[in-house]
Parts: structure tokens; C-alpha cells; sequence
């Protein structure tokens, strides 16, 4: 604490994101993906002409949100793109959630939605998840007045992904407030809501490169909605900093969209992988929840997560565990290379057998 | 405007950076550098492996901050990374200047700080610069209560500076709020007030590798105070973003402190040109301020701002005008090449002959 700080700044509890070790460790922490960026990256890295760099990027990073639009099949007046998801979703809680009422959200999501709302001083209403797991869209949708209603679709750190019929019934129900759906792992198996954004001017899509495209290091995100949502996040953006994508970025951000059949071929993997890796770990006596993303949450009957998280540690593999009541038992696990998951069971098999 | 929008969002007036045109015009509007980053940038990107994009950079900015550090002797923890000075005067407002009293800024100065205090509910009290130009540092020091105090040194758009002395002398008298001093243009001939930092804890310097550097297109700025105020801005930017410099900006800002040779050679042609630009102006009949940054602000007794920068566009020079009712006869140019300059020169020869 500081006599020099803000009053509210004092009572932040800031977002904590997983280890990123010095050591060389398998790391299944962090949800990133095991195969490298589109290879068009490294060429345009490398014939980059950096006088360029001496010049401000385009403030509307018109070229990236011209190939976002073209990708997603919407205009570029619905397209808006930011430093990583994280920095667009923070800009939308700013945007749209400053309200009275409270924001519904799920009780077990994304753990960075209650450090936004303590920043921006927006009262959360968190929903429990229903028996199997699932954000509980009906409670969701069921109060009288609200700020909005925010999920992640996958849900972070479950899994589950609800069909896109699911989404539009909310919609149906919630059209007062914007309704944010956070698709930053839909990629590896889920339905995205963009299919609905024309017919619902209060839906925003979020998505990541960090994920699907192994562009974590490069801090890309964006949001996708009515031109009035978009119109709502720039000017947040606008009175917060002109040029939050850099050049180099945008560059890089085109090549990877540039790539689909690499895009397709490493979620492929990934998914192909997931799989395996589950059964896998139900031979072993683990539960699984079934999972749209690149990563699984698991549990064993007989050991608990930091029992398991620490034994992992120790063989030099690095997962994630939620020290939270709810989730304590559990551990959520990256989806890595075919290797990387034989290590991960063989580990499992001397922490368990 | 829309329903969906929160009603403080409604209300913004968002910053609107200087003109980047698509055409080949002599760019003189923006205060960029003329000459390209340290050629240690070209090298580190020609040979950066891509597969380190698919993981997340670190959080900290730690390898990036102890170069900074280096550069500034300072130590680590009183060192801070973000994505812009933008970013990072952002951070700033809302960690140290969001009290019930006033915050003290110049009347004239940088016109993003009136859009941030919009953003974070922050009231301004501006003080008119005296009769030379000059940021009123007495008047920025004379309120009973504030929530502190913030000025660009060099100011923008004057370029007039003051000597370490005198900025003293108001860090001897405001003790109680931060005492904010935005150094974006200092290397250009002013003395940086980072010599005080271990003196007043409530003295922040921020600064950017965007003018001096010649990276504005990479979005990297910094802070340098006490540990105590370093860590008021990391709690906000770990509940905002975590991750706001991303690993290319990390490794592209390293190379630029490392080349001093280089950083030197580039801020003593721009100073020569601006020195030697001034006097043909001067030849011209223009008043020009003293200016200690990279840019001048400049105005003729015969012929109207808004004129001029009509002629010189017409041939294809674009530099800056504000269009306020102080500053609504000036110019401010930026310091380009010798042959930009001569060209300028020629242009205004032309309109005013």
C-alpha cells in the first residue's frame, strides 16, 4: 500500500496468470499450443524493412481488421482487434458493463472477469454451474435487470461448450444488455456465436491468436459484433491509447490468418491429441469433462490435485491447479504433442500406480 | 450512440492522433524520427525463432526493464514497461490521480491527458502558460489540495523545457500527490528529472521509445519511480492486461538501449536540423518558440495557421495544426531530414513569397 495510490487501486486484487518458468519443463500450464505459427510469420519477420518501425501504426489497424472480416465472413465496421483478448475485454467491460445492475456470469469461468469488474467497479452475479459442469444458461438469462451477461464458450477452465441454438435461446431472452461471448477456445471443436451476430445487435464474439493460431507471445485479440458495439470498444480504445496493435503485430496477425490449411492442420492435432490423451487418462481411473478446447479438466478419486500438480512438478511437468474450493481437486491440463502427453501419462502412471 | 453503451462511455471525447496518410507526402505532422532504429532491430528479427510466439512473453517484462534500468541507473523495481507511454500515462491516471481534488496540468500541453481525465473521472485545473510559452510551474504548485500534478517535459505542442532545477523546486513544494513529469521528447536537449527519482517518491518519469528511439510503429513506453509507485502501476495493468509488451517489442526494444552509437548519431542530426531549420524560418519572417524536442511551433505575423498548412499540403508536406483558438496560428513541424526541412522551406518560400 502507498499514500500515493488511488483509493480504488488499493483494493485491487490483480489477475495472477500462470507460471512462465525459466527451467525447460513440459509446460501444460498456460494453454498454449504445441505447434509453432503459420510459416509465412518467420518470412515476413524476416523481410520486414524496419524503417518502418520509425512510423505510427495505423490507429484503426485497418489491413489486419480488412483480413479478420474476410476470415469470419462480416463486415469490417463489425470487426475491432486489441492487445490479446485480455485488453478487448477489458475495453468491453468499460464499454458495456458499467452499469448499475449486476453482470451475470458463470460462478467457475475465466478468472480475469472478477479482476475487470473490481477495476471498473461493476458488481458481478455469479451463477452456479449445473451437475454436469455447464454454465447454466437459463440463470443466466433469468434476471429482471443486469449490466449484461458474460461467458466463455468453451468455458475456461471446464470445457464444455454449449451448442449455438443454446446461444441464440439466450439471446432471445437477454435484449437489453450486450452479451459477451468469449470464444478464445473455440476453435478446437466448438460452434461460434459470429453465425448470430447480424440478427443480434447486442452480441459481442471475443476471440485470441494466442490460442488456435500459437501467437500467445504476440498479444493479438479481437471482437466481433453490430458496428454500434464496435463503435462503443474504439471509442474506450481511442481515449486509452490510439495504437494498441503495433506494426509488427498486424503484420503477423495477417499471416497467420493468411494460413488456413495451417491453421486446420495444427487444430486437428490438437483435437486428435485431446482425445487420445482422455482415454488415456480414464485407463488410469481419472474423470475427465468432456472438452471443446486444448486443454482438459480432470480429477482423480483417490489423490488430490496438489498432491498430483506436485508430483507432476517434481518429473518436470508443469500443470495447472486452481487453489479454490470448487476446483481444488481438479487439474486442468494443456493439450501438448503426442510426446509431450506419452510423458505426461507415464508420469501419472509412477505418481498413481 | 447506443443503448448498449455505459453511460461514462457515452460521454467520452476520444483523442484524435495526428493524420497517417496513405500517400507519399513529406511527414512532418506526428514528431516521428526521420531516421530508421538501431540496425540491431533488422538482425534480431532476421534471425527470432517464431515457434517462441506460441508462448505467452513474460508478464513482468523482466530482461526488457533490466536493460531500462541499466540505461537509467536505476534499479529494477523502479522500472516499468507498458505498451506506449500512452499506455502508461493511462495506468498512471487511474492509479495515482483518481482523488476528489483537481489534478494541476498546463492549459496547453499534451491533449491526450484532458481524454484520459474524461476516462477516469478525473477533474482537470489547467494553468495558462506564461507570457514566454512556458508550463507555469509556480501555478502548478500552489493548490492547497490536488490529486496531483502532471506536465510533459519538453512540453508539447511548445517544446520549451525547464532545467532540472526548477522542476526541483516543485517537487520540494507538492509532496503530498504524484508528481507526474512526461519526458516523450527529453533526448531531443532537455534534462531528465529521473536524476530526482531517488529523492522524491512522488516523482514518476515517463517516457517512450517511439521519438528518440525511432519505434513509434512498436508501441513501447516506460516509467521510472519509486518502488512503491512502480508497483501502484503494475497492479494496474495485472488487472487489465497482463501481458501488455509483447515478446517482439520486448526483444526489438532491447536492441534499441543496447545501440547507444546509434541512438546518439540519430538525436544529434535531428537537433542540428532543428537548430538549422529555426534560423531559415526565422529568415522567413516566422516567430519560432525555442524548442528542446523534435518538433517547433512556429507562426508567421502575416499569414493564418490554417493557410499555411492548407499551402503546404497542397504540395504535399503535412505537418500539424491545432485548430483551438490559442494555438489556432501556429504550426507545429516536425524535424525531418536536411532534404525534408529544405523542401519545407522551399514549400513556405513559395506560399508566404
Amino acid at each position: 500500500m502507498s499514500q500515493f495510490w488511488s483509493p480504488a487501486v488499493q483494493r485491487l486484487t490483480p489477475y495472477v496468470p500462470g507460471e512462465q518458468p525459466q527451467e525447460r519443463l513440459i509446460k501444460l500450464n498456460t494453454n498454449e499450443n504445441p505447434y509453432p505459427p503459420a510459416p509465412g510469420v518467420g518470412v515476413a519477420l524476416r523481410d520486414y524493412a524496419i524503417d518502418h518501425l520509425r512510423l505510427y501504426p495505423d490507429p484503426t489497424s485497418r489491413a489486419l481488421r480488412d483480413y479478420l472480416a474476410s476470415a469470419y465472413g462480416v463486415s469490417l465496421e463489425e470487426t475491432f482487434v486489441g492487445n490479446g483478448s485480455d485488453e478487448v475485454l477489458a475495453f468491453a467491460f468499460q464499454a458495456f458493463f458499467c452499469h448499475d445492475a449486476p453482470l451475470d456470469v458463470p460462478s467457475i469461468t475465466y478468472s480475469f472477469y472478477p479482476v475487470y469488474a473490481n477495476l471498473y467497479g461493476v458488481t458481478l452475479r455469479k451463477h452456479p454451474l449445473n451437475t454436469q459442469w455447464e454454465v447454466d444458461l437459463e440463470a443466466l438469462a433469468g434476471a429482471a435487470e443486469r449490466s449484461g451477461v458474460i461467458f466463455a464458450n468453451p468455458n475456461a477452465p471446464t470445457g464444455h461448450a454449449h451448442s449455438l441454438d443454446a446461444i441464440e435461446a439466450l439471446l432471445k431472452r437477454v435484449t437489453d444488455r450486450v452479451v459477451l461471448v468469449d470464444e478464445a477456445y473455440v476453435d478446437f471443436g466448438a460452434e461460434s456465436a459470429i453465425a448470430l451476430v447480424n440478427r443480434y445487435p447486442n452480441l459481442l464474439v471475443t476471440g485470441t491468436f494466442s490460442k488456435s493460431r500459437s501467437l500467445a507471445g504476440l498479444r493479438l485479440g479481437y471482437a466481433i459484433g453490430s458496428a454500434e458495439l464496435i463503435e462503443g470498444l474504439q471509442r474506450v480504445k481511442d481515449s486509452f491509447n490510439s495504437y494498441p496493435v503495433d506494426s509488427l503485430a498486424s503484420l503477423v496477425g495477417i499471416e497467420a490468418l493468411k494460413d488456413k490449411a495451417h491453421f486446420n492442420a495444427c487444430r486437428d492435432k490438437v483435437i486428435t491429441t485431446r482425445e487420445r490423451t482422455r482415454q488415456r487418462l480414464e485407463d488410469l481411473g481419472f474423470e475427465v469433462l468432456p472438452s471443446k478446447a486444448n486443454f482438459i479438466l480432470t480429477q482423480h478419486p483417490d489423490f488430490e490435485g496438489a498432491q498430483l500438480f506436485a508430483g507432476l512438478r517434481e518429473r518436470s511437468i508443469l500443470v495447472r491447479h486452481f487453489n479454490t474450493s470448487e476446483l481444488n481437486n481438479f487439474l486442468r491440463i494443456t493439450i501438448g504433442t503426442d510426446d509431450e502427453m506419452d510423458s505426461l501419462i507415464e508420469a501419472l502412471e509412477a505418481i498413481c500406480g
